[in-house]
């Protein structure tokens, strides 16, 4: 029987959203685009023009950039006082077949692998895909939406495995450090192999800061990609880094099941390694509009939501206002223009009672999303309230 | 237990090859470069020329290309006469990826599933890596190398896939158009679900014409790429053409597992599809290094090959010059700089007594690589018979 797994809800949204873009610029307020997680803003400039010199000058064939390897090991000794040799990273066509190369790398068919609650839609379907089952950590407002040591010592009987992410999709939710450190001693302990998504490193806010899952567990297999802090997910461009152990039977499975990644993007997101100042730029950009979206929760109503520590996310609890998170992001979108993406992709249970609003927009829009959402709000609270 | 899976030892063959670089050039002896089935020539120059207006003005997130579809669907329109709903296309990150979404959308782990052996390194590698079962087609002359209706039909008890390659890897032989029916037919009759790896279609020599398993079997699942005809393998590139019943889960898996290919990639592929003169050129520069390989195969005492019908290989059988296609690969290169792939990575059996040249290099490169094997191979000869 092959597996069936569930499409990706938020992409309906989109559809939608592009199919009303016409008339709604036409009627001079055009569709705002806050459902899916990616940087409205383009890789950076020094990138683009690498990107120009390779088109005029190589013909790119399949190839795996020496120095793009060496340049990522060194960013983990930089950022993270971690030694990674240059052979432990593979590069992939961005996070998500780093997943999936991830989970064939360290878990078999029917292994159970732990997640969290609510959480990246693509994880649970991934696993299923693989024929490995998803063991769902319920993460409510006392575990800060996240993963804890407690939840995982807890769990029975222990996981194979354990996806972890922090700064967290679709919350934003950063795990502290201490709360990281006895993660990695439970997982430890009871021989849970952890895969942790760093995609969102690099977005953070208000103090928060996320450690690479290396400081505590040399054995982690690390994902990460060029598609947000980069500012590059078109490009198709992420990286895994494996255990020492591991190196041989990741590079045959890339080179097998995956080949190599762009050519263009290897050697445009080399460059942007060194484009500090730009992307920095886009992080004090996305803190703006960060706040603008939490000062505006009040006017909307919108009281319980996940700590939004990092990525570019506010994950709100609509339960007083809809038992229907589809349905509600449909109507938010046709009567304002604003697109949203619905609970249900990240949480099968209580997702229909939330929603995700993504802030990785210029902040002219999330200042126009917020006037077209707070009297679309107001009456929907009027109208529960009558 | 995780998969144990074998790496692409002509990476070995390649990376010396790299290592050779540096000095031959010096010696004004280049490395050429026989070892991957990879076109030595740019993208079309129309392709290169839309993918620099893209750099310059669109931000690249995540996206598919509708228009690209429809060109797809188009193509099995004009080229076969079949009739594909642009829904049934799934753009991929190359044939790579396409093979792993066509493997889970068929398969279940454990699943039987039957490629012929010789055959393309990737298939055994990723079944088992996805925890199925291939099942060897020994395909020698008699075969003509490729899988046949009757080999399939006594196989005991019947697969439950088969993975077929027309223009095949590592032979380049096609399956002629009433042997594909016959195979298709015996499929039907015993339930075997076919994925067929199109990836040469367009490269024929010499009257032979590959024909799209659609023409016969509706129920196929098709992958292709833009890596080999349309000259882009570092463009990272490929599709799939699912049926109908089999759109949805498709669509789930690749919003999951993969989400897009580069954005790039599909704007030049799309004016690609267009650049028929540039494009037909490169298959006559194929056509022509066949042949001077092909005249040349006497002086080189290589008297078994398989039907070079098309792609841009020639498998030779080098049972009387060895019994170690590796050692005899990286000696080769060692001694004349040319680099070729041990049949060692196409069949675990017998590929100790086979290598795989690629003409997929320049004329000029192939007359030099002739040059310099011409008296290795005499040598070879007369130290066999001494």
């Amino acid at each position: 029987m092959t597996a069936q797994i569930e499409p990706f809800h938020a992409i309906a949204v989109s559809t939608l959203a592009h199919r009303l873009s016409a008339e709604a610029a036409k009627a001079g307020r055009p569709v705002i685009h806050m459902e899916f997680g990616q940087p409205s803003t383009s890789a950076p400039a020094a990138a683009i023009a690498r990107a120009h010199h390779v088109l005029d000058t190589q013909a790119q064939g399949y190839w795996e950039s020496a120095a793009l390897k060496e340049r990522i090991a060194r960013h983990y000794h930089e950022s993270a006082g971690v030694a990674v040799d240059p052979a432990q990273v593979v590069l992939t066509c961005g996070a998500s077949p780093a997943l999936v190369m991830a989970l064939t790398l360290r878990f078999a068919p029917g292994a159970r692998v732990a997640i969290a609650r609510p959480g990246y839609v693509a994880y649970r379907n991934t696993l299923r895909a693989l024929h490995m089952e998803p063991v769902e950590l319920v993460c409510g407002p006392e575990e800060r939406f996240n993963v804890t040591a407690a939840a995982l010592a807890a769990l029975e009987p222990a996981p194979d495995g354990l996806i972890l992410a922090s700064p967290a999709n679709p919350t934003g939710t950063v795990i502290p450090p201490e709360e990281l450190a006895a993660i990695a001693q439970v997982c430890h302990e009871r021989g849970i192999a952890v895969i942790s998504d760093e995609i969102y490193h690099g977005l953070t806010y208000d103090g928060a800061r996320a450690q690479t899952l290396l400081t505590v567990d040399p054995e982690a297999v690390i994902v990460n990609s060029f598609s947000k802090y980069f500012s590059m997910p078109g490009w198709r461009l992420g990286w895994l880094v494996v255990p020492p152990a591991l190196v041989d039977q990741a590079r045959a499975r890339m080179g097998n099941l995956f080949l190599t990644p762009p050519v263009l993007s290897q050697n445009a997101g080399l460059v942007a390694f060194d484009c500090c100042e730009e992307l920095e730029g886009h992080v004090a950009a996305y803190a703006r509009n960060r706040q603008l979206v939490l000062d505006a929760l009040p006017a909307l109503g919108l009281a319980r939501i996940a700590p939004p520590d990092g990525a570019f996310y506010v994950w709100a609890d609509i339960g007083h206002l809809t038992d229907d998170s589809m349905a509600f992001c449909l109507k938010l979108l046709e009567d304002t223009g604003v697109a949203t993406a619905p609970g249900i992709d990240f949480d099968p249970v209580e997702g229909h009672r939330f929603f995700r609003i993504s802030f990785a927009v210029s902040t002219a829009e999330v200042e126009d999303a917020l006037a077209r959402m707070k009297p679309w709000f107001a009456a929907r609270m009027a109208e529960v309230a009558a």
